[in-house]
């Protein structure tokens, strides 16, 4: 329900006056060091405060923080601080505030409330912002803070709520400044200082048909370079990006930065305008999107470090447990051995290095692979040509350390070990760098995320790969008679 | 040298028109599948046309893609198709296109070409993309384009290239709208109208008193909405924030994401104005520095799939010889305990696993540390609570693994064997648990990247105490007679 305008949100709690006179520079304050962390020093003076008790004290000291240092501060703090801090500062805790907390540190924050107080909260925030604070609470308490908000502010959350987590449809910004095709510049600056709104900001203006179509954008900055009589028609960029609703977040950032765009458009089935995704939301996903491939190729989850120990545990132990499966694998193929390694106990130690080695390769080549998938540089045109690249590469790799350890074992050990220990190595980073990219592809192609599932047979692999071929070699060679 | 108003730059080869009509909606076209990527058939059409020697074919199927998408078509083709590919588009190569490409496929584009040529692109691109056109180059090559420009972009790119790689001084823009601090709302709208640019997209006006010094910012909604009379003054942001020009590109970007910055203003060590960092510059640094994280824990370097064999194979190699050298530190431990294995050859098959399970949770909480440590959420003020956080985590994991794999070796080797292993677990998996927090910490404390150094340090823990506790507990435990 959009119409051509800007919609007013009623605000109930004081927000920062915006024009106050701040300090400027936040660089060289004293609450912040060099990386813009706030200084321990600083922070150790709050914990103290609150420890005191002394309210004002803790007030002082917090009131000349930007928002988005007040939610850091709370995020460092522990959670008995936590109650005591957010108590001594009340006024200070906009909803600016509270959109900026981390997911899971906000979550707790928000069940310590009663409905009421978590909907006067999400009245305030954009529908987008509004919507992140509640889509992680539990159900129940979602339904009963829905129930305490105004209709308006409902049926935007609930229209928000039905589209799936992590699409466009979920995370847009309901306000848009759309205008009709029929405009002048003028008309366009005209209308904009009747109906200024100084609380919603924007950096274009959609222009639409009657059908409510996106036909063309306005760059604010053409807007104030072009002569008023100029039709908007004649001015706007018609080649514009439009997001369909159900387009996965992840596919809009790439989007975004491919095109390098500011704000893109979002239409429903029909092609109507429906709502826009600005850049300063798609940074956020972009941070969370790439860095997310560390942690899901170590099966870490969430790895949010904030995160509740229950959730991390119950993450991490899956994919322990999963790789429990591939190690007991891999020992089954030294117990098969396990009459060789009788006769030439070396075998056990030297065994390891060649499987750990080629899982460090196969780590190396999955971690390239997932990220070229995931910024959609590998795909099935270059696959062959990627395939054999890394094919040499890993061949180029394993005799480097085929050789440097072919020679330390034959000089420790003997001249056959140092040739069944290299040849070893070569077969098994060579057969992990084609499993490196070999696996994330199959995975892609199977529509399952490469980061989270290509990492367990990965290493199996290697694993396997790196016992068999080192006992192989050496039980094929004679060494152990 | 940045005066108030816009520079203009000559363009000597044709730019795509911006307001040719164009296809909009780029998802659903006949080239793009609907992740946003070229189509294989469509790439294949072209590689048939190039390898039929059908240049005009070549040019009608490129011609109606977006300068991003000729840049991703250079990408997937292999060497000798991009060099057939790039004389069939001559006019299509425009400097956008060279702008978009991948680093090392740009590379090898341009040292094809004599310095001359380079110039002409160069002279096309804003200077931050010039430099980065320039800055990989080999230094003879470097300079001998560098004498082709013209004065001024000379001067620009000279200037640029003083400045450290990856900071703000280096990837800035020199073209910032910025204008004297007593004029009026009306004043402003009267300046830019008669000094349009289009060329340069600006999104805020920065504000500087007599000395050059910014003193406000005023965003383009804002002077669109507000009464010409309105002093610049009284409508400006005060509260701003300034990046230093030696600031590392990392710290930009997380201050970009922290304040939702559209862009800001880049200062010398006076104070003075030098230039604008926008958001679609962070967007792709972002990009950049978070995804690094699975590519510099692995060794994986670069990370880039385009990069050349030689690089990729070098920047990898070296860990896998530092890997190589805690495999021998892990493998000394086991030849300690030869006796013991020779007499129980089930120890050799078990503790690979003991080994592996460590590795795995040390990797696991090693990526959420770093995550962490490089969005500024690990710091000191709160690292001895995550600290004892991520120990429980490590001991409910490490017991639920141990339990499971206790009962496994109870039952196929011997009752001591599984309180052995499940011991051995525990321990091993609360140090990773720690190792993987304190590693990246300290090195961190250092001034080093903890992403790139602490991968080694990490498994040469968790391997070398997994072997030795496990062997150790073996013998102690009489298991070995």
């Amino acid at each position: 329900m959009v119409e051509p305008g800007i919609h007013d949100d009623e605000t109930l709690v004081a927000d920062a006056a915006e024009d106050e006179v701040r300090p400027d520079d936040r660089i060289d304050d004293e609450r912040h060091d060099e990386e813009n962390r706030l200084k321990p020093e600083y922070v150790r003076g709050v914990r103290d405060a609150l420890e005191d008790g002394d309210k004002t004290a803790v007030y002082d000291l917090v009131e000349p923080l930007h928002p988005a240092d007040i939610a850091d501060l709370l995020e460092l703090v522990d959670s008995e601080e936590r109650e005591q801090l957010a108590s001594a500062i009340t006024d200070l805790m906009t909803s600016e505030v509270v959109a900026e907390l981390n997911d899971h540190v906000r979550e707790v924050m928000m069940e310590a409330l009663e409905p009421e107080a978590v909907a006067t909260i999400a009245e305030q925030l954009e529908t987008d912002d509004a919507v992140q604070l509640l889509e992680d609470l539990d159900e129940d308490d979602q339904k009963a803070i829905i129930a305490e908000l105004e209709p308006e502010t409902q049926a935007a959350v609930e229209s928000a709520l039905a589209y799936p987590e992590e699409t466009a449809g979920r995370l847009m910004s309901r306000h848009v400044m759309a205008v009709p095709e029929h405009l002048t510049v003028g008309d366009l600056i005209d209308f904009l200082r009747e109906n200024g709104d100084l609380e919603h900001d924007f950096h274009e203006v959609f222009v639409i048909d009657a059908a409510h179509h996106p036909v063309g954008t306005c760059a604010l900055n053409w807007i104030l370079t072009t002569p008023r009589s100029v039709k908007l028609t004649d001015v706007m960029k018609r080649d514009q990006t439009l997001i369909p609703v159900t387009m996965d977040q992840e596919e809009v950032a790439l989007m975004f930065q491919k095109y390098a765009l500011i704000s893109a458009a979002v239409v429903d089935d029909s092609g109507r305008l429906v709502g826009q995704m600005t850049v300063d939301d798609i940074v956020h996903i972009i941070s969370e999107e790439a860095g997310e491939d560390a942690l899901l190729l170590s099966g870490a989850g969430d790895g949010d470090i904030n995160e509740p120990i229950k959730e991390a545990y119950s993450s991490r132990v899956r994919w322990l447990i999963a790789n429990l499966g591939t190690a007991v694998v891999a020992s089954a193929i030294i117990a098969f051995f396990g009459a060789a390694i009788e006769k030439l106990v070396a075998l056990a130690v030297l065994m390891p290095i060649v499987a750990s080695i080629g899982g460090n390769a196969g780590t190396q080549t999955m971690a390239v692979a997932v990220r070229a998938i995931a910024t959609n540089q590998l795909t099935r045109s270059n696959t062959r040509r990627i395939l054999w690249k890394e094919l040499r590469v890993a061949l180029l790799n394993g005799g480097t350390v085929a050789v440097l350890i072919g020679i330390a074992a034959a000089l420790l050990f003997s001249p056959m070990m140092g040739v069944v220990i290299a040849a070893a190595m070569i077969i098994n980073i060579a057969v992990a760098g084609l499993a490196g990219v070999l696996v994330p592809l199959v995975f892609e192609r199977l529509n399952q995320d490469p980061a989270v599932a290509s990492s367990v047979f990965v290493t199996m692999i290697t694993d396997s790969m790196g016992f068999f071929a080192f006992l192989g070699l050496a039980v094929a060679s004679g060494l152990t008679g």
